[in-house]
């Protein structure tokens, strides 16, 4: 009568821990995890992005968050060469932040990513990432 | 003895048939949905919200993903009969993206549904839509 | 061979009693809960996220939803005491909405709570607290 009350309770725990991560991931979990969207041509709302991302880290501590700020439609002009930001998107860069460029938006300003700052990630669509990291649990700041 | 243990290890497994789609539905699961706002009264955002809905639909598939744009306050004027962007409403709602106008925001600009372009949805409360959206498991785009 | 049954049934309904409750908290479960965001400086904007409250209040009930309006960035005007929406303000925390200022902003701005409208909640960093409602499962809207 004992060993199948013992390989029983052994099961439910298996299956609690398969479960309780897997809720945990698709819910964002422990892990702090910001997707911050940039769409608009605007290099005042550039700039709040950044204070956001800057805000977050010191909040919650560099290393205890993951930040993508991803740039796509009259945004993509945050990450060009010619930037006002160029130099802050250096610093958040340096300090862990992910800068994502949209690739639709690229081709339908015939911008090469020799027009873009060093360092940026590429998306085949920004708006399709931002929909992906929500996903996978990510919150979603627009500022 | 070996009775109890295969019906156990049978509940557990029913027990995890219950409880994994009940948390892939949740939190977003694999289909891809996604609920697009339009609160602005420009019309370069209503330009912009119908490029990330053709974007993501390129980027996924059409039959992929399941698409509404949600129009209220000073955007509900993307919907009335005479909007700029009345013949690309028209395509995105043929390629199966549903368009919702706010009656609350209706009521208070006296518009009637003869007033507004034809085939859109209607939601009592835009904002509420999107909230219920998100709470079940939509990603949400505010352009 | 019935009493093990019996306890391995019990078991799986202690696992499910366990697991149902987390998932539906992590993903908001049966409350309604939405958290506004406000960061930018137009008046109308303020008005706009004001309707919304009041819109989602009417829709689902004023005891059936908890409401947070986070200001920061520019958006912090909204909760200067020369705000232009002061009195709205007081009705909307009178009906049980929560109104937040960004604590960094304030620093920034050099804005003290004296310089503040009374019966806020203050926050150390509004972009943070927006992210840990969407952790905790509350929607989000950016009017």
């Amino acid at each position: 009568m004992r060993i199948p009350c013992l390989a029983f309770l052994a099961a439910v725990a298996a299956a609690l821990a398969f479960v309780a991560p897997l809720a945990a991931a698709q819910a964002g979990g422990a892990a702090n995890k910001v997707v911050l969207q940039v769409s608009d041509s605007d290099p005042a709302k550039w700039n709040l992005a950044l204070n956001n991302a800057r805000n977050i880290q010191t909040d919650l501590g560099e290393k205890n968050v993951e930040i993508e700020i991803v740039a796509y439609g009259p945004g993509i002009g945050m990450l060009k060469l010619d930037s006002p930001v160029a130099s802050r998107l250096d610093e958040a860069i340096a300090s862990g932040v992910k800068v994502a460029a949209c690739e639709n938006t690229m081709r339908g300003q015939k911008l090469a990513r020799a027009d873009m700052l060093p360092n940026l990630e590429y998306v085949p669509a920004g708006v399709t990432e931002i929909m992906k990291k929500q996903q996978q649990g990510w919150s979603y700041i627009r500022p």
